[in-house]
């Protein structure tokens, strides 16, 4: 029997390092990360894809270039695709994302920030 | 600015029939969908897409013909597709599910508990 409940609490603890999304589920070609992140990113878009931000504890802003989204836990927010941001948390807080496979953080700028985008936890 | 959050538990408040779910968020061609459900659906698949559930409160059974998964607040499960399920709550149980825009709550069993599935709250 394949199914088994997918614990977000139990899975956060496997990730270990700050802005490296884990992969935790995948619905057809898209999968649900789990991400901690603090501090400031980087300014990214993803041309070819929305991304669904899903708050699990914590609060982040969400900057965009004219205005910004500030999300607390149980909150959600679309990001269109195309459209630039910037993640920024003052103190570490846990996400949720759900994006097409192979989507990366660091979407259309890359750069040194870019983490590996499929790996399991 | 249109990027606003979208509190799930706000939402929530404005789901008031069990069985109806109704879209909170759109992320490419896939919605977002809040419901409430108590007590027993119907055998059904979904032969084109997955479906993913997300517990938002209360406590979820899916039941699958060779077993089930038992849902608490804070997990998910990815019901494949083509793959016969009967979701089952013994209290009120709240739910987030992430399937393409379209897909109906009965898949292909259809049936009178078919409900409308492009409601946005």
């Amino acid at each position: 029997m394949p199914y088994t409940p997918i614990n977000l609490k139990e899975k956060l603890t496997k990730v270990t390092e700050q802005w490296q999304p884990r992969v935790v589920a995948q619905l057809n070609d898209y999968q649900f990360k789990l991400a901690k992140i603090e501090g400031d990113f980087i300014w990214h878009s993803h041309p070819e894809t929305d991304e669904a931000f899903i708050i699990l504890s914590g609060e982040l802003d969400i900057e965009f270039r004219d205005g910004k989204v500030h999300l607390s836990e149980g909150e959600m927010c679309i990001v269109p695709k195309g459209v630039e941001h910037k993640p920024f948390a003052r103190h570490e807080c846990s996400i949720m994302l759900i994006e097409p496979i192979g989507t990366t953080n660091t979407g259309d700028a890359g750069g040194k920030r870019t983490a590996e985008s499929n790996i399991w936890i």
